[in-house]
């Protein structure tokens, strides 16, 4: 798949929850299932390595997706693809005994989990240089603000520490999510009626099998109970929130008028068609885009869990496959950009020292009238020494931060 | 671009607003540029031509998709490719006056008018076979349900008129919109400065140029007014809005339990990939599921409208390429599934027949009170004449889609 | 009912969309088709008048509220409270003909039609404040801003003038809207038919009659053809987006580092519970609350039309109440706050001055660049001579501004 | 507060996110800290007694609520009540240390705190329920249906396991969330600058000591760093989703031409206003309503959580207070009616049995099919033999369940 037009920075996501991931990841199901009826029981020894071998080319792509308004959803055509290619004898057990939607769901599964691996990894080099600033800025004065308003003095790198707790808490959600991720293997309606007949027992055996060669957890089947697929899009939904927030302040940190930090530079970075003199926290920008459109992809994905009926619901759940390759492919982008970001972010110190100067004496206004009220000398107030607990905030943070480090 | 293989249908919707449709309609805007700068100043003649001529092959698409990362939007890295291919003393015009965001915005106008005008043409099958559903079924009876329960009478003929009034909403409200797209012709912040220094007069008159070259409406700038896309993103989740409102009430009535209408039968079409005897609603769960997600996709629009900030925002504007694309996709997909839909839906007269005689003599409870209040007969209840208005509202209906006819 | 402790600044929507006045909407309607069935049948003359003098009293509406739940809708509870009032000879009548959709859709719009009139006054107010500013700074020139970063020079007045025509859009959708509000009269399944048996005719002239008691517009029944309901919502939604756009830019131009302009000073407004020198721009942040909020609440007046179904829907009506009502109040609270915020407006325009000197020389660089291109003198470049169509995108916006008010 | 007009089945939320829930949290968390003050520091001891004793009035809900608009929430002119009960001693220790964000963001974890516990009731008894339907339907066969149409056999017991496994789902996140609620103590920037100079240590102590006050777990601040918020959001549209399924469910199964289940009969329960015959499914349609508005009002959290921005949001934080009250309230209503409805559900085996018949043989058509390829009789095909791990999936269920209420 071409990078979207639509989306700059989609290459980042690379092959992650693409077309082509999706089919390999419902062919690697049916592979799975085929070395299942193999081990267990009637399907020839060799069927499944023949099947591993296949692969579906761009033509074939536009070929199932359009076949797939036949039936609703692509695995009708691939298999129809597939079956050919097999010798009869072999062609006749692949996907035997499961449902399509027994394919499509274990397949974003397996697209999921390679999303949250690679967002993993990139989270965990933010983490890495959200460290770095933290510790490297602790008494890098700067002033709060809050309601766009100067407030009380903070340093950086508490401003960091937040920004790395804020990641912190979508690894720990994602690590949640990815323990979740499970074997969808239930037949036409949820019972492994079909597995049942072939295996000459009830089937749950197999489908541990199938979970068991896909490396997923094993459950009973999910068909309209769609916790699965909300639990991976809130972690998603989580983790660009938590990079929206850090896009955020470097967005109002680089206003001309502010300029505390600076994007890393970059070759045809932040340009403008017509400016030459500028240069636009674009990267953050993009990042923010992310954040403002994550939410409602992952409502998208509750709608479907609410509004899911019978044994296949009809039309929920055909809801959940774009806006969810859509929300992991955004995440993954921001992540890239955000690591990118963090890791050369220019932090300018002056500026800060110098808009803390500007906003004396009102900044202090806070630290004068508690030291009234404890009768202690006001003369004495000083942005250095009405930081309170920052500190101790980095400190603790920090140490998640190791803990989480030690775990990726 | 191939069809979306997370979204079955998708290939419906044909090239419209797909990423080449979106590169042609960037190319378009900046050919037209330089024919007013041609036409009124200083550009050489044949440059539109020439640039008219040019094409992006996939290979440049990718590129392009890929450099968009470093300004945030794909101006830059297009210009870059087609701007070698000119005489210096021709590419030094190009784009000169915009900027990037004047060509985006005035592209995805275009997009929009290519999908609006292919709605109306899908929208004006479903008014046909509507308005001949509404008129060759008006006195087939059917029990009306309320809350999923049987109510009073109705006629089938209501009920298609009542869609058919959905859709004639739909197209009103299109209307609107398409009258609503319009030129954006600013340049770097809004005021038409660099334009006004090209042309020595404030510029007004070369951006009424723009808009008369690409048949837009002529506007002030809307950099950051953002009612223009908020207008086409109502009209088009009105559009799968009173298609989804048609799909639910077929899904239910194709319920094997009621079974009053059927999807057209087609090869291949409703097909289970276990299950031979079944022949599922696909269509309308497929427009159901366009429904359960433009919404969403709608409300994106005008969040970025809201949050629009500056001269050009800081994020806002971003986010909203992928949803218009998505949502114009998807109502064209829903609005031609719609029509083959309700050309060939099968009407089981008999079976509506059935349920009425069941659901006796429940259905004429309310005919019976009424009667009883005001004294007349109650023995007389019948169904065919406990329908009230139907005829009258089939009538005004049929009336609103002859004229909503002729002016498609 | 008290002001929202959830929503600050709710207290300025008053009574409109409170539940008291949707009680009294809903007794309204049932008053109106009193007097239709008194006027053209069998309904006492004097019931409607004894109807319209009862009032709901709060523990009453806390009876009403608590007992919908058994019909799903309050018009039941409502009826049990209101008939025993009435003599059996008028109260048998009460209702007659009616379902309770009937009377809520209508109530609906009634109430629509007091926040679209209260909304319009608001805007109103708006549209004058902006255009005293938009005139009174015509050559305020301060720095144009994209992506965060300094541009080019623009005018506050232009900046005015942006956000009015924003205004000014939203007043025409909600024009459209407005003229849209219609009577809803059906009876059970939208066909009339009780009402038929009432009248001896098909019963359009008495739904007409309803329509007129109210001043509504006479409509075939919509039970399930939602986009009245939907129109509304998005008039209502763009209400907020423009209003947000505005207090977006409020909020970065009141940044301390910009302090361009300020909001209103005010008793306890803007202030902070421990430090005393803040002044925050609390309207303009009050505002992109509603703003962001109003687009979710919008589309979910979409999702409710898209799953509409049967003669009646099987819970999507049900969810439209409360999003209208707060989409209502959370409008008629950011327009009354922008009016107060736009009457009051400071504008610093030596702030406005200084950004201007200290964005130099870059804020010139694309004047000089073209200049160097058209072959014009680049030492004559002055931020006053690079402001291109500026007036006049200022006059013909001024120029809607008048025709709107003069309308208004 | 009066139950909401336009929500009917709100009485059931009862006090829970109540405005005055909500006040008289604020309330706590003043009394807290005074507490803390008093153990710790410089205030009266009595000081917390006195405070604690006092409520807050209708009317000065009222003028609080109106008031709040001025500083954007309610702490300022909560305090500006409270404090001039005290003596003046006291008083200017009330909120010492504390910006107003620390008070609210920790009320609202004890109002999310209480509406936990009380969904986790009556989740809890839709637990029992449904083990007892799953238990006592093992094997009532039923059809399956996939995409509305008939597919094969299951029991009524295997779809109770499923809604059970839901709710068990939701249970579990719920359990997440109710671990994460924490205490909010930062101070004006979150530094806890103002705490450090009133304690003349780093003040972290102190922070812990109000989270020891109100059993919170102690928390590094969170001002903008909003996953906190976000994890009782999604965790709250959890158990929407998937009562919202089991709701769907039952409307589907309830319809008249199915009628498989009826609701619990109760007095003035599901009536019409018009047709005395009807039994609406009107506890499963509000249940739905709930399910198909949750997910909009989590996604607003989630977007407030991205657009955080400095050390206090500029309009995002102010957005979160009304969704997450909406949000919990719907949450408990929906788990209060499904309680009920799931403890009432009346399952017509008889009409299961029918449909079952009804739908031979093409129920049958895949056990045909497969029992052919494996070479067994085909004659001997039976809805009672084609139930695979119906058994096993209803005892793993059952399992879970056990030990999800021995840990309620």
């Amino acid at each position: 798949m071409p990078p979207s037009l639509f989306w700059p920075g989609d290459h980042r996501a690379g092959d992650v929850f693409s077309p082509e991931a999706y089919a390999r990841a419902l062919v690697a199901v049916e592979v799975a299932w085929l070395r299942v009826l193999a081990a267990s029981g009637p399907a020839p020894a060799g069927a499944a390595d023949t099947l591993a071998e296949m692969s579906v080319d761009p033509g074939q792509l536009v070929e199932i997706a359009t076949d797939a308004e036949g039936g609703g959803n692509p695995v009708i055509p691939l298999l129809a693809i597939l079956r050919p290619r097999l010798s009869d004898a072999e062609a006749k057990w692949v996907h035997k005994g499961l449902t399509s939607q027994d394919v499509v769901d274990t397949a974003l599964m397996l697209c999921a989990r390679s999303a949250i691996d690679q967002l993993a990894a990139d989270l965990g080099r933010c983490v890495a240089a959200l460290a770095q600033l933290a510790e490297g800025h602790r008494r890098t004065i700067m002033v709060g603000r809050t309601l766009t308003q100067h407030a009380v003095p903070i340093t950086f790198g508490l401003k960091a520490a937040g920004w790395l707790a804020g990641v912190l808490d979508a690894l720990d959600v994602l690590a949640v999510a990815r323990r979740g991720l499970r074997v969808q293997c239930g037949g036409a309606a949820g019972t492994l009626a079909a597995i049942a007949e072939l295996s000459g027992n009830d089937g749950v055996g197999w489908s541990a099998g199938l979970a068991a060669e896909l490396a997923l957890a094993p459950s009973t089947p999910w068909h309209t109970r769609r916790t699965p697929v909300t639990a991976v899009g809130d972690a998603l939904v989580t983790v660009t929130d938590v990079l929206g927030h850090v896009a955020s302040d470097i967005v109002v940190l680089s206003r001309s008028e502010i300029a505390e930090v600076s994007e890393p530079a970059g070759e045809h970075r932040g340009g403008s068609s017509t400016m030459p003199q500028k240069r636009n926290p674009i990267l953050a920008v993009l990042i923010r885009r992310a954040a403002a459109t994550a939410p409602l992809l992952g409502s998208q994905l509750h709608l479907a869990c609410a509004q899911a009926v019978d044994e296949r619901p009809d039309g929920a759940w055909h809801t959940e496959w774009q806006p969810l390759a859509l929300l992991a492919r955004h995440a993954l982008t921001a992540a890239s950009q955000a690591a990118e970001l963090l890791e050369g972010l220019e932090v300018h110190a002056d500026a800060m020292s110098a808009t803390v100067e500007r906003a004396m004496p009102g900044l202090l206004a806070e630290q004068v009238s508690i030291r009234a009220l404890v009768g202690r000398p006001t003369e004495a107030v000083d942005a250095s020494n009405y930081l309170g607990a920052t500190q101790s905030i980095i400190d603790i943070t920090l140490d998640r931060g190791r803990e989480a480090g030690a775990q990726l």
